[in-house]
């Protein structure tokens, strides 16, 4: 495996792709007798050869013969089609539980050469640096990574503690960094349309820097809120679900960012903007959001998003467009990647077919990065330090103790406030169940699907856990299972029906430096180690992928049946989506945005 | 009329934006119960109102009467198109021979609200400071006039001598400008395609301050010599003639002009490349390249441009995304202005027809610009230094013997080279005629349709003038017509019968500061004084129009029927188009770039 050359700029390389097009001299590879899939004027053209130098395209004509030298790596298309590599427009790494370049590792082949990140998780557990730790891994992969520099940690300022804050300061700060692109999704769109000083200081901050605010308006509300929101800056979305909100963005001047993750499904009920309606497709990109290792292992990335595009009556002209030179527009890149035109990185995918998108070969840069599905090319790890390795400070050895729920004196049941989990939806139910009390310790109780949930602060090693109840899961017998995943703010959620193994679970999530773990009948039955930050591995998607189906599968076995499971488990922190969440300052209402007490 | 405020930045303006929008407070302006052609989604959408705060847009809904406060404006749209104020995407203010302040008076009336203009003429007189004097009178303007840095003074290094010189480093300088939107059109192609150190620095010092650069391709061959072309870094087109052209531009990853001028006619030949041949619209623009004022005063300027698209078969709704968001676009300018969103620059046409285009109101910057025709606002004039009105330095008073033409000594008869006019075209053709002599002069011959040309050094004062034969003007009996204008050194071209009237001019243009005079018969008969730089009146358009209107009639009274008789004249100098036209060097055979002989 060769590493990749530094990418000169267009201006350095351009007396070379001038001499190149203008038959002078001779390119460094020549892909030849393709279709040229031009996704500036949406055509197939037939009979096309690509001359590339300095990483990027130096000419597109019929016949390029003439600029293959004795060192020219001539690459034969032999009919197949020629088309840009893949942009995911939006997404969090952190999601696949992987490094940036085992990402990268796992998506190059699929055709992916573009991704626009935001590592809004890292940044609740190591703040600024550890974005910059994120950036600074993507900045080496011989694709290009860039980053988006997160808005809004804590999500939530006062229902939960992050182990670092995002300020406006630090936003101005990350605008100057060479892989920085723009803001990433501005979540918290209650304070943009209530014009928070906060929120519109790291708006501006963006916007000066001529850079790309991303949007996350969250409400089904296409009203004043929703275009106070446009008002305030954001310029794109991708919490969009059905017809009506993609339309609404594009017409107020956002893109919509429709969106297939492991769990989204949000481009077949939004794309009829285009199919149906007829809107100009122009302001219409394609995203995953959120993909799982087993979805990039298994199924695919941006590859699968443009194939269920098409597969939805797109067409794939247009598709492709969505996720090629749309998503270049949109962030100021269009004479810098997504299309197969002089002076753009020579990002280019081979296939036989334009509909099912089988990815023969993947040229980034100017070079073969992935071939019949198989990685070429290095993707260096960054050193990671060892505090961005040892982010889970219980502050003590945890016992049974610590998830004892106190009733409240003298009762002998509790009327108890529960969090309901929904399958296949993010929200949760507040429910409200009787429970009995034994030992003065209020008790889950499997009949009535209630376990014990606990939100156990892991940033500042304060040693303080906040207890509660979830029903939804389905556990049964003597469980626990325990994440640093813990959506946003990532302290550790545990689950359990035993204060024993939930303890636990706690102390070895510990000593492992985060991660997953599952308990039944006092061991641990599947274990997902994530040592970077507690929320990523730096083995390969394949391995990490297969503990993962493991900790899904253990899962099932102490009963749980959920689609999902674990992504249902690592949300029930998220305070920022109703109607009940745990954090590490107690039990969150969220319909109010306040906390709330256990027990009626 | 009231003084233009300030326009805030969106992030400046984005509290009271947001706040407008929510509800929260009233806007400054409000249009209501319009039909939102909204170019973003590519529709017309009925009943809706529009809130404006800080000269930007706040809000679009359906019903905004409560953003009606006590101050507030309340126009009402009554069911007419709002769509976005018009985008002239490449042009020269100086071909109207109106400063920026009266050229932008003259086309707010017809709905243009955003002009893209390229300052080489002056620049060719009076160097960077002349750039730099253009840009603030466009800063000064209650309408968007953003600046292309003029790339090639001079045109043809080697075969003119200019005022001043534009360099690298002029260019790297105009770069930090506010109003300074990219490089104006790289017009040394042959230099791109060879990889002119000069040209490609200027390329590299836009691209790397994240600017437009423009090209100028004035070639049919579209194999590799534009393919280089393209590989060095221009990002649109406005030369092309045919649907080859445009469609060659699109695919190689280029914008496609297409011009609409006084004098130029290439839309109707390109547009069919989405009209018939279907390409994706999104890479197209319109343009004027080059008005007279009297285009303006009784034709138009964008909206002519606008009208001519459609009456061609484009859709009325592309082609206005062509001089509106496929414009700002291009110039990375998407969420600043050229559509009717939250944010952006609240500039508005409305109109009772979209095909036909009837300006009835333009709003910019959210106040009333024009009315029925009729300007509404201030566009103030610079206060233009005494050394850029006085450009015209003869060095001397000027006699007839300076436009003698001796013949070789003892000849009779001369074989001398003459420039051929050809009628509605700008190249000429290289002639030979038969001249007799008369006392050791080469004579004129009104018979063969021959006059004499010459072309007076007017910026160092030298004193000297080159003397030459064209034909082709018919001119009859003893006249002279003089011009400061003269492409693209600008220096004076005088066209006479007569070597008095010819002198007789020259001196009358020295003294009149720059500008054209006709003279016949002893007496002038015509004159357009353009006292600064010698290109450009500050008196308003409809007078220049008057004054040039008598001009053009003057020339047809000494003989002159050719079509745009007066543009010929100006271009006679312009040493970069084929195939023999004069300069301060000498005479210049521009199929070979190099100097000439007049005699054979």
């Amino acid at each position: 495996m060769e590493q990749m050359k530094p990418l000169k700029s267009w201006p350095e390389a351009a007396p070379r792709l001038v001499a190149v097009a203008a038959g002078r001299a001779p390119a460094e590879m020549v892909i030849r007798h393709g279709k040229w899939v031009n996704v500036q004027s949406r055509e197939v053209l037939e009979g096309f050869d690509i001359a590339i130098a300095e990483g990027r395209f130096a000419a597109i004509a019929p016949d390029l013969s003439s600029a293959i030298g004795p060192e020219t790596v001539v690459i034969e298309a032999a009919g197949r089609y020629m088309l840009p590599g893949l942009c995911d427009a939006h997404m969090h790494i952190e999601s696949g539980m992987l490094t940036p370049a085992e990402f990268a590792a796992a998506v190059i082949p699929h055709g992916t050469t573009t991704m626009f990140t935001d590592p809004h998780e890292i940044a609740n557990v190591l703040g600024l640096a550890g974005v910059r730790m994120m950036h600074d891994e993507a900045q080496l992969q011989p694709v290009n990574i860039f980053t988006q520099m997160p808005s809004c940690a804590p999500s939530a300022p006062g229902l939960e503690t992050t182990g670092f804050e995002i300020t406006p300061e630090d936003v101005a700060e990350a605008m100057a960094w060479p892989g920085i692109i723009g803001l990433g999704e501005m979540m918290n769109f209650p304070g943009v349309i209530n014009a928070d000083a906060k929120m519109l200081a790291e708006i501006a901050a963006v916007q000066n820097a001529g850079k790309t605010v991303g949007g996350h308006y969250a409400s089904p509300d296409l009203g004043a809120p929703f275009r106070a929101y446009a008002a305030g800056g954001p310029a794109d979305d991708h919490e969009g679900t059905c017809e009506a909100d993609a339309v609404a963005r594009v017409r107020q001047g956002m893109r919509a960012m429709l969106r297939l993750g492991s769990a989204w499904y949000d481009v077949e009920s939004q794309i009829t903007a285009v199919t149906e309606k007829g809107l100009d497709p122009r302001n219409f990109i394609l995203c995953t959001d959120d993909c799982h290792s087993g979805t990039l292992v298994h199924e695919g990335h941006m590859n699968r998003a443009y194939r269920h595009a098409v597969a939805c009556g797109c067409d794939p002209l247009i598709a492709l467009q969505m996720c090629t030179v749309n998503t270049a527009a949109h962030f100021g890149l269009e004479r810098e990647l997504g299309s197969i035109a002089p002076g753009r990185r020579a990002d280019v995918i081979l296939t036989s077919d334009l509909a099912t998108l089988p990815v023969e070969m993947v040229i980034a840069r100017g070079q073969v990065v992935a071939e019949a599905g198989v990685l070429k090319v290095p993707c260096p790890h960054y050193d990671w330090p060892a505090h961005a390795r040892e982010t889970v400070h219980l502050g003590k050895h945890l016992t049974a103790e610590d998830f004892a729920i106190h009733a409240p004196e003298g009762a002998n049941t509790v009327t108890a406030k529960v969090i309901g989990v929904v399958e296949n939806q993010a929200p949760t139910k507040a429910l409200v169940r009787e429970l009995s009390v034994a030992d003065g310790l209020a008790q889950p109780d499997e009949a009535q699907d209630v376990a014990q949930i606990a939100l156990v602060e892991r940033h500042r090693g304060t040693g303080q856990v906040v207890n509660g109840f979830v029903s939804g899961f389905g556990y049964k017998g003597r469980m626990a299972i325990g994440s640093t995943v813990a959506h946003d703010s990532h302290h550790m959620i545990v689950v359990g029906t035993d204060r024993e193994s939930m303890a636990a679970v706690a102390n070895r999530l510990g000593a492992m430096g985060g991660g997953i773990s599952v308990w039944k009948d006092g061991a641990e039955i599947a274990a997902v180690p994530l040592p970077i930050a507690g929320l990523m591995s730096d083995d390969p998607a394949a391995e990490v992928a297969a503990r993962a189906a493991t900790m899904v599968a253990a899962m099932a076995d102490c009963g749980c049946a959920l689609n999902n499971a674990y992504m249902q488990h690592s949300l029930l922190a998220l305070v920022v989506i109703p109607e009940i969440r745990i954090s590490d300052l107690g039990l969150v209402d969220v319909t109010k945005f306040q906390l709330t007490e256990l027990f009626e």
